[in-house]
């Protein structure tokens, strides 16, 4: 049994709800579907989700919203009459939405998350809807049936365990299943809203719970790539991929879909793909537990911009017992989150974001490092960028880091920071800024492009 | 002013009394000498500390104390009568021991103390009556009048700010100053010493005190070597080197002197020469606040071997605040200190000295980081050792990082670990024990033996 997950742009439109029925008819496993709200259909395009945010705005307000429910109707109903669907699924989806006004009016934050809800349910209904006018066996089954049993802070939904043992026995229905991704419903009956990533958590819960063999998860690209693609023009695509290494990828924020959301099936062992809704003949990225890693010790650059370096130095640092600690526990304190705290003898970096570091926690913080630790000097060091090297085999291949250390050097980047710990899947570079592009670029070349890499032989 | 301080082999004997009394003339500066206790003259010889340990030995354990007392007097015997000195000398140092085990008899601890602070006392007496025999103007100066005040613990004598006051009146007496090194006193009246590089630290508070143009450390060799001479024969020696550098390469060991003991002149910046007593023509290395590093970017390579190394990891650490700051206070609380801390996104390793990782202390620990942290999987590395290349101007010379780790795949040797911060003056790189001498070997030929090295112009 596979669950796939269909994102926004998969199901933006009738032809792509056709391209979709297309795909689940390929395979027979493909059993539960996931669908998000519908996506944008071109570049100018408003998601169905900002149209429902839209229309939540005029009901608070408390002026008419003739106008903005209108242009949710005319998403739905562009789709239904071009798939030569009832119209009465229009009226149904018009009267569900006028039904939750009636009930959250009067909480704006429940009814937020209850219109933004609407968006992946009404298209999950749509999209049942369509399967059965194939003459195809298919179910809406609202996250409530299925069991995705979640907190109650409206935005901020967390799975609840038991909805696993629930979710277990969507194995025995029959035919095609259609969950709409996005939301839960609490023990106290809301519907609520996941905080991020959304449709990929449901998706990702979906398959814990029913132990799939396959989470698939159809977007609109043939694979990850190994770089970001506004960076380097074509990059090389990643056929396989472990859990570990798409989390390091994922910092860089040009994964195509949120890290965290595979907890649960990173958790269970469930592999993932990334396929393209537009293509899905092409293979697409897997993402295991474990892969082979000695043909591709790397598998992909990341990298991000925005940090800064805050650098404590006190003589005979080394000597006192729980300095470290007692630094983490200042910016605890102040709640700013830190990435890296390479150190030397008698001093040690702490590298953040760099918003959280502002003019006025700059003055703060420094003062009660200063007072609290005694030290000699602290120096804050703005304009970072952060780039890795991500990869299984990093660790266990002598002259990976050579390599990477000659692209620097041939592309005349200074190296701010390094930092890899054993056994880790990333070697961590800092560099300022402005050698950010230079820098991915360099490493791109000599891991990915062999024309240009370094043989080792050649050193001697 | 200069303050020079003599180390246990440079006034060993006689003929190294001589050669200190010439050192002293050959340079008006010279006018405050400390010096440590009569050290080996030869391979199997027994330094005067050890002698004088012996003799609170025999004390404590109540048996008759003559043979370790000769022992003692004759190795004094030996150097006056040598120098022609009056014997009336050994009979007053007899003497004093004499009192001293009268008076602490009943306190082993203070005994110790006062027996071992004898080595030094009585040396600095003999080397200013030699210096007197010599027609020199030459003062005994004990602790005491100095100003050296200290904290009342036995051994572990730490020095009290007042005293640097007390010390600056030294400038303003005539004749050479001439001072044991090791031990203070303090307000209680007690005889207490220091706890490590004992005559270290005593020259380093007094050229702090006195604000000295410079501090002479002389010892037995022509300077500090760039890399361990036994793991490398004949290595290039150091000509400068910053306080930073200094720790640095300390933290391996083979520093000649005790790293700690020099805060207060680093404080003071007072720059220390450390020279050889047997070659005093030849220059030395020179410690400094700041040198011009463009010349040089590296200065030294150390290493050290017995770490270990915990690795912990979770999925999706990173979002978890405070994380980091609950593992060290674990460790903390389990009384390790650790070396480094390089981290991934979901990550964490712990670098710490591998004698305090006995397998009882793995078995509480790691039950209580799972327990506490509820982290995915926690292994432990063995055999690590620490490999450091050390220079102020590693950081603002782009191939450093490259010609490190060029060498380490030339010599097929896998890097475990790097970890370097901003603006730090060295680069760690971890590498299994069994690796460590041929990584220090590649090192040192890479960055200080330039027939071998590689430019990075061939890389192109």
């Amino acid at each position: 049994m596979k669950v796939a997950k269909f994102g926004g742009s998969s199901v933006a439109s009738a032809e792509k709800f056709q391209q979709v029925a297309k795909i689940i008819g390929a395979d027979p496993k493909r059993k539960i579907i996931v669908v998000s709200a519908p996506g944008k259909r071109f570049n100018e395009d408003t998601k169905m989700t900002d149209l429902l945010i839209q229309l939540t705005g005029a009901v608070v307000s408390g002026r008419t919203y003739e106008k903005e429910m209108k242009l949710v109707l005319n998403r739905y109903e562009e789709i239904a009459s071009q798939l030569s669907l009832k119209h009465t699924l229009i009226e149904q989806i018009e009267s569900s939405l006028n039904g939750l006004i009636q009930e959250y009016q009067h909480d704006s934050l429940r009814l937020a998350d209850a219109l933004k809800a609407s968006g992946e349910d009404n298209n999950a209904k749509l999209m049942a809807a369509y399967l059965n006018a194939l003459g195809k066996e298919a179910h809406y089954v609202s996250p409530k049936d299925a069991g995705i049993l979640v907190t109650d802070q409206p935005g901020m939904a967390r799975v609840l365990p038991e909805s696993y043992a629930l979710l277990e026995k969507l194995r025995e229905r029959s035919g095609i299943l259609v969950v709409p991704g996005f939301f839960g419903y609490s023990k106290q009956g809301n519907i609520v809203t996941f905080p991020r990533g959304g449709s990929d958590i449901t998706g990702s819960i979906v398959a814990a719970g029913v132990q799939a063999e396959l989470y698939e998860n159809f977007t609109d690209v043939d694979s990850i790539y190994c770089v970001n693609p506004t960076i380097v023009p074509n990059p090389k695509e990643i056929k396989d991929l472990t859990y570990r290494e798409m989390r390091e990828l994922a910092y860089s924020g040009f994964s195509v879909f949120h890290d965290e959301a595979l907890q649960p099936v990173v958790k269970a062992g469930i592999a993932v793909c990334v396929k393209n809704t537009n293509n899905p003949a092409a293979r697409g990225t897997y993402i295991v537990s474990e892969r082979n890693y000695n043909d591709m010790p790397v598998v992909g650059i990341a990298s991000d911009k925005g940090f800064c370096n805050i650098h404590v130095s006190k003589y005979l640092m080394n000597r006192e017992v729980g300095f470290g600690r007692k630094l983490l526990e200042i910016l605890e304190d102040e709640h700013i989150s830190y990435e890296h705290t390479p150190s030397g003898i008698d001093n040690i970096s702490v590298i953040m974001r760099e918003n959280q570091w502002t003019k006025e926690v700059e003055e703060r913080v420094i003062a009660r490092i200063q007072a609290e630790l005694e030290v000699d000097d602290i120096t804050v060091e703005r304009d970072l960028a952060l780039v890795m090297v991500v990869g299984e085999g990093m660790n266990s291949t002598v002259g990976v880091a050579a390599k990477a250390t000659n692209a620097f050097a041939r592309a005349g980047v200074n190296i701010e920071m390094i930092n890899q710990g054993s056994s880790e899947v990333s070697m961590m570079f800092g560099v300022k800024s402005a050698s950010h592009d230079k820098a991915v670029r360099a490493l791109y070349e000599v891991y990915f492009n062999e024309i240009f890499s370094i043989s080792y032989s050649n050193l001697h």
